[in-house]
């Protein structure tokens, strides 16, 4: 009960002290500028509410009702995204002269997207349910797979970001990547109809562009060739560029600002690309690159042949 | 503190509210038929309480009351699990007759498999620890083990599953995969001494069938050819077998649903396989896969021989 | 409301009363040895609110406040941490003598090690803004980097786990791991200036050596060779050294205890390594290991050639 008394105790506090006078990276004084995290997922989750709208509600909504139920949560939701935003702003260079005010009309900017916005989730949700047999029905989509969650953040913080809003939009997205594994920066661009199937280890990057019709499974890297540049190449475009209806298998990984892929392509699994590729093609480790170690003679025939039967 | 007055909430309340007469997938409205995510988690809190009892209680467990300690979170658990599981038949097609009766009687058998779950639960904990050589003790495998809280779940989803109620059993399992990294779908079938290592990534497809002492590590994918037949293919074999005394190194995809991994086959990290392999085979990626760029040949031999010859 | 009277119900708890009794290794009775783990998240929460001070608390931090602060939030920690190291310490063979005077002075030693910790973090958090382009400021690094919670987590765990206590730095790390995807088991010694970027997937095993300046991706694992040995092979050296300046990209295994990747080494993606790699080199799968399926001949100049224009 008495830990005050423990000598040590007292040294504890002043050499924590101390380091934090040294080190102030680490420390936020007064916290003027400081963006609250749990305000980011409170607003994350009203606005899950308000797109999925009945999905994640406790009590069921009535029709007669709605127009209160979304001015009620609208309430609520702009109160505390004009305060992130205000607070967010104060870190951009030049400072905003008034950055209330400015939150206050990004705000209503950022708001107005949100009947568009359901109308490219809803692709994402046909995407899904069309290419995914074992989906039950389109509620179970909704309700439980992590690709349309953190499409949905990303959908949600790429507007944010298209509206140079500093540090919240990368907020929502860590949130979204550590509940489902899916890391999509932001910046990155994706058009409609966008199916990630199960997604953990999904790298997205700032610069990607992605068309139409795309699908992306599990552990896919669409990364920068390089960082050596480090914060010279802030700005540059060091992601890939991606066409429509194209198909990445899981672990492939495509690098690089000037690699497109063409329309239509298949990439198959663990694929390593750093060059372009044109369209309507098909790209996969050769079928050369397994053996059987029991007869210690390369076995590329038995392995791999009929992957591109099933694709083409 | 007035934005009510904010002349633009308005009209954002009326284009949110027509968004959702114009695209009625997204919004449930009554939500008669809806399933509480929030009430789904409890269950699964309330069945992990059940299966390691006093492990995850603050308060210890004390021997004379366990059968009281039983009882009240059975009471609890029977009443969530009937009210779930009730929502969730008004999705079966053709609808029960009686909802309530049919779940009831559904939660009933579930509830009476929980303690032959715990009894392949136990080889899963044995597996582990004869497995991790990092492993403390058993506790810490309980306590701590993303792979044994995924195959918990799992095997708990599985058997709801079997019972055919729908969207309960793929949301725990979603709800496993947030928590863990690892996808196993409710459908998968997987035999006893199944041990599952690190686990992040690892995607296990509905119709996947895993024998026992099978070993899986992180990032390993047992996934279908393609799923272009898109819900044509619903209720076919997609995924693969993989018969008893497997083990599977980290990355390795596994696709196609009349790929049988014979008994006792090893197969190496970042292999890539569409085909069946032979019972007591190793895989490899070849070990000339790789180059030393500093001398501009291939260096085969210095990176991978040693491989089998631990794992032989 | 009456499922007591559900002549079901009783069968049922004497059917899981008897299971418990039947498999002691699943039930914790009394609980005398228990950490509980609802302590360990708070004990982590407050750790991070001493290291990053300021960052994640809701209030901001007063100047003239700093050390009432610290005061108070070491107060609540060190009675936490006090009491389940404690229970901790019940675990360990032989049992100290006195584990609750033990307990008190492990947990002071190791709250004196946060300042020396927080110079380490500093330089991570350097290593992350230098490397990443994408990164706005070094507040949005401590507010949202995954890789960042994992390396503060991890080096709070090295510590406890170098005083020899057992359980908690595992359950620690496994937190981590959980919100995070990256799995890095607290006996692992890593030097200052660690990068993780992006970071799903990333397995580190508990005798891995990493030096200064490591740069590691997404779904990188530095394992063992093989774990058959099992539980023989606790104490052993089964994980590689990574020495100083090395960067390691996504996907990419490296394996053995006495596998050594030298200064300056580059591992491209996906590779597969079992043996040690002399210092300056590049290493990648072949340029050869891709091929083109739209003209059935090999690509391998088109693919891959530019990636060690950028890395060289």
């Amino acid at each position: 009960m008495s830990f005050a008394e423990n000598s040590g105790i007292k040294k504890l506090v002043a050499s924590i002290t101390k380091s934090y006078a040294e080190l102030p990276t680490l420390i936020k004084i007064e916290g003027a500028d400081l963006i609250n995290k749990e305000s980011i997922l409170k607003i994350l989750e009203q606005l899950q509410g308000l797109i999925f709208a009945g999905f994640f509600t406790k009590t069921p909504l009535r029709v007669d009702y709605i127009e209160y139920y979304v001015g009620e949560v609208l309430e609520a939701l702009t109160f505390n995204l004009q305060t992130q935003i205000a607070q967010a702003f104060l870190h951009t260079e030049p400072v905003h002269t008034n950055p209330k005010e400015a939150a206050q009309s990004t705000t209503l900017e950022f708001l107005e997207k949100i009947p568009k916005l359901r109308e490219i989730l809803l692709t994402d949700v046909e995407a899904a349910y069309d290419g995914d047999p074992a989906a039950f029905n389109k509620d179970e989509i909704i309700l439980s797979y992590p690709g349309i969650y953190a499409i949905t953040v990303n959908r949600l913080a790429h507007e944010l970001y298209l509206l140079k809003v500093p540090l919240i939009p990368r907020m929502m997205t860590e949130h979204a990547h550590s509940l489902t594994g899916i890391d999509i920066h932001p910046g990155a661009s994706i058009g409609h109809h966008f199916f990630i199937d199960h997604g953990t280890g999904i790298v997205i990057g700032e610069t990607t562009i992605i068309g139409n019709f795309v699908k992306i499974y599990q552990g896919v890297t669409l990364g920068a060739l390089s960082t050596r540049g480090g914060r010279l190449l802030d700005g540059v475009k060091r992601h890939p560029t991606i066409e429509d209806h194209v198909t990445i298998y899981s672990g492939a990984s495509i690098l690089g600002g000037s690699t497109v892929i063409g329309e239509s392509v298949v990439i198959g699994s663990n694929a390593f690309i750093t060059k372009s590729i044109p369209e309507k093609t098909k790209v996969s480790v050769k079928n050369t690159d397994l053996q059987l170690l029991s007869d210690k003679k390369p076995a590329q025939e038995v392995l791999q042949d009929e992957f591109w039967d099933y694709v083409i």
